[in-house]
């Protein structure tokens, strides 16, 4: 570690430097970033962004008094190695290890604990409130980026805190993208208030000028608030902005930390909101995250000499056949078409948009929006698959009862990232759609085990006149992929895949829990026990036929998700059978019990659960009566 | 019926009048609405407020091939009457009859069904899409109002819309308010557009002028541009609008329906997104709704000659209740604010509102920001209770994971309308929040039987140091009122309500469940036999020693809940009772079935599900073997 970065673990001691120093610790941090995240793996290029605003913020305000939100929280590496944390870098997004986002419990000086998107506003203006209503103090500075300003609870909060004239900061971090692209009319004119910098220097001179002119009260004459509109609005940038209440500084040099401190200074100075516009470079001092900054958004462990990845994914993801099935049916059918919120390549929509540039529509960090716009896609004779992550369907439910289930549209929803997501930690785990879903009436909800059944499933939905739902997982695929021919399976219907009758155990598994447990049924077996498996696929409606003979016939029963225990998969098995008034034989459920599901690696955090093969197969013992034979009868590799 | 409506059975019917004639028929209309809602109820300001502007469109507009898409749906009862469906208007928001919504299966005119919220131009956009893609025709209209634009999926929508040059024309009904107050920078900057009538008239002229500038393209000089966007900042109104990629025209008279039609013209011969802002007054014709139009929102038969209600309210509600407790509690904290997303009034928040002016906060349709404000008070050291419909909170699902439960906030989420709503009909219904809160990590649940039960539990919530939510019903308490000695209910137990022990049947109910269970039991007790009662109280942790309990010692068993049977409350029971394997006695589970609860008074529809006490009764006999004696046993006057 060099010079001025190794003195540093407190905030106090970064305020000891000087401000010509704190260049040249900024270049110490990125060396320290890059250093780190081409071991770990990490957020690189929004946090290379950051690291000058940071240091700025932290050098002149006095966190935590002062109050820093960070908005979805994957730029605030910079704020937790001034605020003592840089020693747990080297565990960064690991087990135990150092968050990748704002975490309340690992220090003080996390205000707010974040991971989606387009939150920190509304935060923002509850603290102020709250400050205020106490009469407490400190400054509260919300760091929003562009992309994030596209979610409508920003707009929600924008409206609110000028309405209330909320004692606040917002920084517009201003980096020309979000994850993808950036979308929507706002993007267009941020462009256009960054193109006109020449502006932005007689600003300050005019704006005294202005405020000069008197003002004309009530309705005798507009003439002169007239003029000083006229003025106001040739000269005064950010007029969307301002109409929304803010008082609008910038834009700014997001890595100029004299010109930064200045602005903060204008703006302590201003009572009310003030929006202060940042214009920052992602990947900002790495040419290969510079270049290509959507690659490392979000990045493994990489060669810091060239930027390549030091290890290619040995098989592809569900993500990758998602779209490239997605692509293949519709080059058969010129109706469908593809939506995404954001998230081209995380959904693997990008292969559809490579092949359909015309028929696809990437609205942005904008769920609610992409799901009701979809109904008006399919309402319009289209058929609209729309793919969100399973953590950001959550912001769309109310759109999915209210315009997709209540109308019963035809469309087709694709939940990526379903189940254990691994590193991202506790709020990006997909662990809620069985539960939120199920209850909701005109669904179909499918969860595939593997390429070939997403492709199945994939092309079921699509055929299904109705809102059809399916969830798989983050990360590659089990299995082999090979384009499969299109069949649609049969709605309600489970699939038998290791004979359930004269059983020592059936097991019960839907999408991600199939693999694993025909591995520990194959080992299970292999020490004589007699295994059934029931890949139930649907869980909802239910393959309600094949699961009560199931039940009936089983002597144990073992019942299988990667999702939270209440209201899931195995609650649906548990009321068709009370429903049914069928006993349940000796039977055991696995899923996530009551807690929220922390970082780590998603094998870590699935063997955590025992949701791994030898967790599965140690759970089948204990119902066989023999959990204490676990360790002797696994073999290391049979997972 | 008068002259003209009379003979208006089809929109062709319709465009046979003559401009002159319209008016007259404008009148007629409003005449016939205020007969009908004054004998059914239903929306009255809204509707008044809309009935030139539904005729203009419908005049201009050839639908359903022009699509009109209205937001919300309670302004549509001229759209209605006009699509044929007059005669219908006897059964308004009756069971079996007209919903007081757009409806997709009442007619082809009703493009998108709506109940909620700020999903019209979402709708719009999409529509408008699949319209282009296909290569047909028709214009698309979404008429939203100014209370429904503080919703941030609309601020998605505008942003997309913009974004793409998406054709359509936005209606911004501007009635001054959405149902309580309006909220917000967007509505202040409203104002001051409509305040400024004098610059509107010049506005085609300069407008044409400045188009006669030449644009002066890239980087050489933007002295051109610059002069030319003054005077477009100057003279055009709508900037906010424009900077999102609108066309603004307006301000228009709503209730001129001759100006109405010279603005949709011009519309229509401008590509791109246009928002006309249409000035109306609600309640506009009627001045007892003109002067009160917040208590001739939503409006019970009332009559005509002076607005009074026909029938006062027998009881108080348990929104009273909570907003008179609130204020109680609060009286005594000085931290406690309250929270509402623009529904003071129905949540009762007002009561709290009018002694606590300073710690009240209505943040407009905006429930996200709602809740993620309601964290944000909360860190900052007071004590937020945040009060949402049980429908409206779905809108809210992901902030209540990712801000209050993974951060485990102090704040208390009071849901309102939990259970079946009545007259509202299926977009309204709160019967999913059992559901989707139970896999929710951190939370505690509860639901109160009556207004004694609703106190203690609001004060055990505001005093438990988590995240904590009461759900109740819409409408009147079960039981009497008075203001009861706070004492907090320890989390986690249920209360014995009749004995338990050597029963011929037990009932578990919860919340609104629970007094008729206890008239069902009366009367089963009549009959000879012995009903054990149990009020779980908690839905989230369970009473899980009480309730194993009452599994133990019950021969047969019925469960209670006015919540979807996936997912809800008696499918924690089974959870809780297979996890123990734990056999269950013969018993059945009464909530709703998989499908959408359509409109009806809250007490049929009660009665359709069984969840009445002669429902539960008949249940009761059911398993006790006596179901043929139903009719015998239950005597008229027993509910």
């Amino acid at each position: 570690m060099s010079d001025y970065l190794a003195g540093i673990n407190t905030v106090a001691d970064l305020k000891r430097l000087k401000s010509y120093q704190l260049k040249k610790l900024a270049e110490e941090i990125r060396e320290f970033l890059l250093e780190n995240i081409s071991v770990t793996g990490g957020h690189l290029a929004s946090n290379l962004g950051t690291v000058e605003l940071t240091i700025a913020l932290h050098h002149y305000l006095n966190s935590p008094v002062d109050k820093i939100i960070w908005d979805v929280g994957h730029q605030a590496y910079t704020h937790k190695i001034l605020t003592g944390r840089k020693d747990c870098f080297t565990k960064l997004r690991q087990k135990n290890g150092l968050s990748g986002y704002p975490k309340c419990s690992e220090s003080p000086h996390d205000i707010m604990g974040a991971g989606h998107s387009s939150t920190s506003i509304s935060a923002a203006v509850g603290l102020a409130m709250a400050r205020d209503t106490l009469q407490q103090q400190g400054d509260i500075y919300a760091v929003i980026g562009d992309g994030a300003l596209t979610g409508g609870m920003a707009f929600e909060a924008l409206n609110h805190a000028g309405h209330i004239k909320a004692n606040i900061n917002v920084i517009l971090n201003d980096n020309e993208m979000s994850i993808a692209d950036n979308v929507g009319a706002v993007s267009n004119y941020l462009a256009s208030l960054r193109n006109d910098p020449t502006l932005n220097k007689v600003k300050s001179d005019i704006e005294f000028l202005i405020n000069k002119i008197p003002r004309i009260g009530g309705t005798v004459s507009g003439a002169v608030d007239r003029v000083k509109n006229a003025l106001k609005y040739t000269f005064i940038q950010g007029i969307l902005f301002e109409e929304f209440g803010f008082k609008y500084l910038g834009p700014i040099d997001g890595h100029n930390i004299v010109e930064l401190t200045h602005y903060f200074q204008q703006a302590e100075a201003i009572k009310g909101p003030v929006l202060l516009h940042v214009i920052t470079k992602k990947g900002k001092g790495y040419l290969p995250a510079e270049q290509n900054p959507d690659k490392f958004h979000g990045v493994g462990p990489f060669n810091l000499s060239d930027g390549s990845l030091k290890k290619q994914k040995s098989n592809k993801s569900y993500s990758t056949v998602f779209g490239e099935t997605l692509a293949r049916i519709a080059k058969e059918d010129p109706k469908i078409v593809g939506i995404t919120a954001a998230m081209p390549g995380g959904t693997g929509m990008s292969i559809f948009a490579a092949q359909f540039p015309d028929r696809y529509y990437d609205v942005g960090i904008a769920e609610q929006h992409a799901v009701t716009m979809s109904t008006g896609l399919a309402k319009g004779g289209l058929k609209p698959v729309c793919a969100l992550y399973s953590t950001f369907a959550q912001r769309a439910y109310d759109q999915i009862i209210h315009d997709a289930a209540i109308q019963n549209v035809d469309l087709t929803l694709a939940i990526d990232r379903a189940g254990i997501v691994g590193n991202d930690g506790e709020t990006h785990q997909g662990l809620f759609d069985f539960s939120f879903l199920r209850p909701v009436p005109n669904l179909v909800m499918m969860a595939p085990r593997d390429a070939e059944q997403l492709q199945q499933m994939l092309y079921t939905a699509i055929n299904y006149a109705g809102p059809a739902v399916l969830r798989y997982p983050r990360g590659v695929i089990n299995g082999q992929y090979q384009p499969e021919e299109l069949a649609e399976i049969k709605i309600a219907t489970a699939e038998e895949l290791l004979s359930l009758e004269d059983t020592d155990l059936n097991i019960i598994a839907i999408g991600s829990t199939v693999y694993p447990a025909q591995r520990a049924a194959a080992v299970l077996q292999q020490h004589g026990f007699k295994i059934g498996l029931l890949d139930a696929r649907f869980v909802k409606p239910l393959a309600e036929e094949d699961i009560l003979k199931t039940i009936k016939t089983s002597k144990k029963l073992l019942i299988l998700e990667e999702q939270m225990l209440a209201g899931g998969f195995s609650s649906a098995i548990l009321e068709l059978a009370a429903d049914q008034q069928l006993p349940l034989p000796d039977h055991s459920r696995l899923g996530i019990p009551d807690q929220f599901v922390q970082q780590g690696s998603m094998a870590e955090m699935k063997a955590e659960f025992e949701l791994d093969a030898k967790g599965i197969f140690k759970n089948a013992l204990a119902l066989l009566g023999k959990v204490e034979e676990v360790e002797k009868l696994w073999q290391p590799g049979q997972d």
